[in-house]
């Protein structure tokens, strides 16, 4: 009798919300609830706009964003500076830096990092479009803007390598990152002075 | 440029997800962000089964319960004995009280508790409701499953006012050790009402 008293779709929903980050079993069955008691407020709204994003939820071809359209807005924007390229791990760092106002350049989204122990080598990430992109010309300055671990760091020593026969500088973002930080903990202040002392890599 | 370089349908969902209890802004992107980068897997099932609960739910006319139907499955559940009455203040309790097997009853939800600071009176609750399903008979026994705070004990007292006229023995939940507690950790009230609650060994 455990759990045959709640509907399948309610059921379904719980399932699918338990899959949230940040959100247990126990908090996706209270999440449902909350959006059940609030059907018109919120869980039809919830239905549309999943719907919505669902249809219209695209990842840039040119830097990897997620976006509703592609390229994706700050590719197509005329007022970001196409010589600098700040290359992120992942969309969330994109945003975070986004959110800071940290940089008017352009960004690449690597999708991860470099982990050989987890079997992920420089053809699991976008690192040979990186490449492509900094050869192509127009670019002067890359901005390794990656977490402050390991992998990160391995990573953007992997990129530098790579990037040696181009005519880009290589820059990373500043100390004040805290070691073994992710960057889409950090506060605005934080990420914007760190872009601002960035250094020669 | 703070959010511009989101589109409006991302914005969106990342505000109806920072409503949900457990999820902040910050944890409203990242889920937003997990559910973009999976629209087959989690996305667009995710819009289905919200547009199927916002379809689906009803909540009970009888007793309160939110189902995918009304009245709901434990109502029209012909195993559920319909002599024993379980009082709780929220759907929560219910399915928490069902996940645990606790009860063959069936149940009456509240909606709250009575909280004079916050202008709740008993008119704001499903209580004259509750008496008037006592009034008609064939109830038994009303077990009050409200929370051990002093507003449950307020609500408890008041509804076992309300049914004295009634041929209905109220009950209320023992208090005690939890299973597995250590008594360490248990606070003073707690450990009183479990010795003056002791049983046969
Ligand atoms: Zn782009
Ligand atoms: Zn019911």
């Amino acid at each position: 009798m455990k759990t045959s008293t709640i509907g399948p779709e309610i059921e379904r929903l719980i399932q699918l919300l338990a899959r949230l980050p940040g959100l247990g079993p126990r908090s996706a069955r209270r999440a449902a609830l909350h959006l059940m008691k609030r059907r018109e407020s919120l869980l039809e709204p919830l239905a549309r706009a999943t719907a919505e994003a669902a249809a219209a939820v695209k990842v840039c071809s040119v830097c990897g964003n997620v976006d509703t359209r592609d390229p994706c807005s700050v590719c197509t924007d005329p007022r970001r500076d196409p010589a600098t390229l700040v290359v992120v791990e992942d969309v969330g760092d994109l945003w975070a830096l986004e959110r800071a106002g940290a940089t008017r350049g352009r960004y690449h989204v690597l999708g991860g990092t470099l982990s050989p122990l987890d079997g992920i080598g420089p053809d699991d990430l976008s690192i040979a479009p990186l490449v492509a992109r900094v050869a192509a010309g127009g670019i002067d300055e890359v901005i390794l803007a990656v977490n402050a671990t390991v992998e990160g760091q391995t990573t953007a020593h992997y990129i530098t390598d790579q990037l040696a026969g181009t005519a880009a500088r290589v820059t990373r973002l500043a100390h004040g990152v805290p070691v073994g930080g992710e960057l889409d903990y950090l506060d605005d202040g934080t990420l914007a002075a760190a872009m601002r002392s960035r250094t020669p890599f």
